[in-house]
């Protein structure tokens, strides 16, 4: 299979990148290095610097014998998406290459308007692409479980039955997100979605949690082949956060009551969820959903988690709730539906406490490049 | 009042203009002549030469009394939007600069992104000035009916009551459109609503149906004053086209089965629905939202109508069901709710044999103005 990683750069990017070049298929590599630019710009680096995509490309093929092409450039420019189409005429392209950041989304009007653009006009080429050079090639796009929102319904895996005045029709469950960026995510679906039933694209879409770990099968061959690991409020993951909070002994953030829960799962499973879809593709004309979790936390039972292991391990881990920086809802219902990746045969690791033990190990590795001051700078909603 | 017309060019945003200046209230009309500088380049101009809108302005001035303050530059350039914002300090803005045409949109990937990019950053601009500069502003925004698509479940007015495996919830009434220009509706729809939720902005998003007519109180005092009337595929609305190709005796274009249903209303009753809204306006934190249409109509059932009347009238007219462009369900269900406006005193304009007359009366005047060669080019949804 010739695969396209759009956003290969990035924490899921690379890993998934290595992952599917592993199993013997062809896999292209593309960045524009936004996450690498803005993350030292705005002094919240990776813990552990990472070498750039090429650096990265070549030490992987000494380690596997496996070639991973890399083109560094941005998919908002159509020509440069269209030409890396005409060569590669991949056969599925998964699309990592979004602003992923919601507190970024959230600092002012520039960066707001520099998410809306980037997200919609990057997805819209992939479309134009897609449809104008290799109409067959399946789009895996990264949605995200914040789409939903938290409603007082159950959370089905993308779609809904609504009966209404005695009449019934099918629709997408209804999504209402807590973030800019995550609004954004909600247009491209929007988008996406007529593009399916106007030109019969085929297009899975991952409506994942937030990702922990740091460990893949890949990445563990070489510490430089490690994932881009954010421990920061602006691109940091909660419970990537907490762990580098409690090995620099600072107190964990739990914003709020701390009661906010959400379906999480680990990187090792993002990796198995999309060459899962990859492997069985979406037909024509479908708009395939999945909600990509394994289980389901809230923040406070995540920050006793880490505490727990932590202290287990030597570390003086506090927990501080702390006013919520954002505007979201602290006390909600929460039961989503997650057993379609099950049926295509997701084999889930669980969030136990050896793997946050395994993961203190690592960190405390690089405990010296941690930087207090990128932890919690306080980016608000109001 | 102090009103900030976005838009203020186009076939909605000038006479919208007059109505309100004329009714007192201080108008401040803003534009970047994309629709005049496209429909000339596409050669499908209106059917009358409109005078710019500093001229009209000029002439309205003259005839009522009332002075217009005219802004000439893009909305989605921020500064530009801010300092009108800060200048005006406006109660109430009336956004009608979007890329308005489905037909543009599909056109190709340039003019997609120019849809996606103007549509958004547009609106996203307005988020922020009203945020920034006036937080008590009142954000009317066009929406469009075709945000809905064709359910087979009644339209209700924005909202529906979701009850699913015994609980209930309240959503944004599902939007799935049938061109990319609409899809974008829904798009700016998830953006107010989204900071409506986090800034409490004020919001009015009328779901208006295509608009016909060319007669308002304000505009038949002076021809020039006339509003920029398209009757070309690409900008015009289907009933004012018809009645144009009715009078140059050019068979009347009904794309496929002429099924197709959809709510319609006169131009006098959306000025009435846009006053009505401004001056009874939505709750901070609320966005309340307007099925602005008065009756519905097959394609069919509005061609028999200006057949009928054109042929009382002496014009030699025929149907033509021609293969069609767009993909779109050519038989479907369809009964929206349209109370909330009636019920804010609307006083509806029907669409009575004698108003088709006097549309033809007056694009008779202007017949030799027609250009046959605008009036289908067949720009195609495949």
């Amino acid at each position: 299979m010739k695969v396209l990683v759009l956003g290969a750069d990035g924490y899921l990017g690379w890993p998934t990148t290595m992952y599917f070049s592993g199993k013997g298929h062809d896999v292209v590599a593309v960045d524009n290095y936004f996450r690498r630019t803005e993350a030292h710009a705005l002094e919240c680096e990776a813990l552990v610097p990472n070498p750039d995509l090429e650096e990265r490309a070549a030490l992987w093929e000494k380690v596997s014998g496996n070639t991973i092409q890399v083109y560094i450039g941005d998919i908002t420019d159509y020509g440069f998406l269209r030409n890396i189409f005409e060569t590669v005429q991949p056969d599925a392209v998964i699309h990592y290459a979004e602003q992923p950041s919601a507190p970024y989304s959230m600092m002012d009007r520039d960066r707001a308007a520099f998410t809306v653009h980037n997200n919609l006009i990057g997805t819209l080429n992939i479309v134009y692409a897609v449809k104008e050079v290799s109409p067959e090639c399946h789009i895996i796009k990264l949605g995200t479980m914040g789409e939903y929102g938290t409603p007082d319904i159950d959370i089905e895996e993308g779609w809904i039955d609504i009966e209404h005045k005695g009449r019934k029709d099918t629709f997408l469950f209804p999504r209402q997100a807590s973030s800019l960026y995550h609004t954004t995510k909600i247009q491209d679906t929007d988008l996406l979605w007529f593009y399916i039933r106007t030109w019969g694209l085929r297009v899975t879409d991952l409506m994942q949690g937030p990702v922990y770990g740091l460990s893949t099968e890949e990445a563990d061959r070489d510490l430089r082949l490690m994932p881009h690991f954010s421990y920061d409020e602006i691109f940091g993951t909660v419970l990537n956060r907490f762990v580098v909070q409690a090995v620099a002994e600072y107190p964990l953030t739990v914003y709020g009551k701390g009661n906010q829960t959400r379906g999480y799962l680990n990187l090792k499973d993002t990796m198995q969820c999309v060459y899962l879809s990859a492997t069985q593709p979406a037909n024509r004309g479908e708009l395939r959903i999945f909600n990509q979790v394994t289980e389901t936390f809230s923040v406070n039972e995540l920050a006793q988690k880490v505490k727990k292991v932590g202290n287990g391990l030597g570390y003086d881990v506090q927990l501080n709730n702390i006013d919520n920086p954002r505007i979201e809802k602290e006390d909600h219902y929460y039961n989503p539906v997650y057993t379609g990746l099950l049926e295509l045969g997701l084999e889930p690791h669980y969030l136990t406490d050896d793997v946050i033990g395994s993961m203190f190990s690592i960190v405390d590795t690089y405990k010296d490049n941690i930087k207090r001051d990128a932890i919690f700078k306080g980016v608000s909603w109001k």
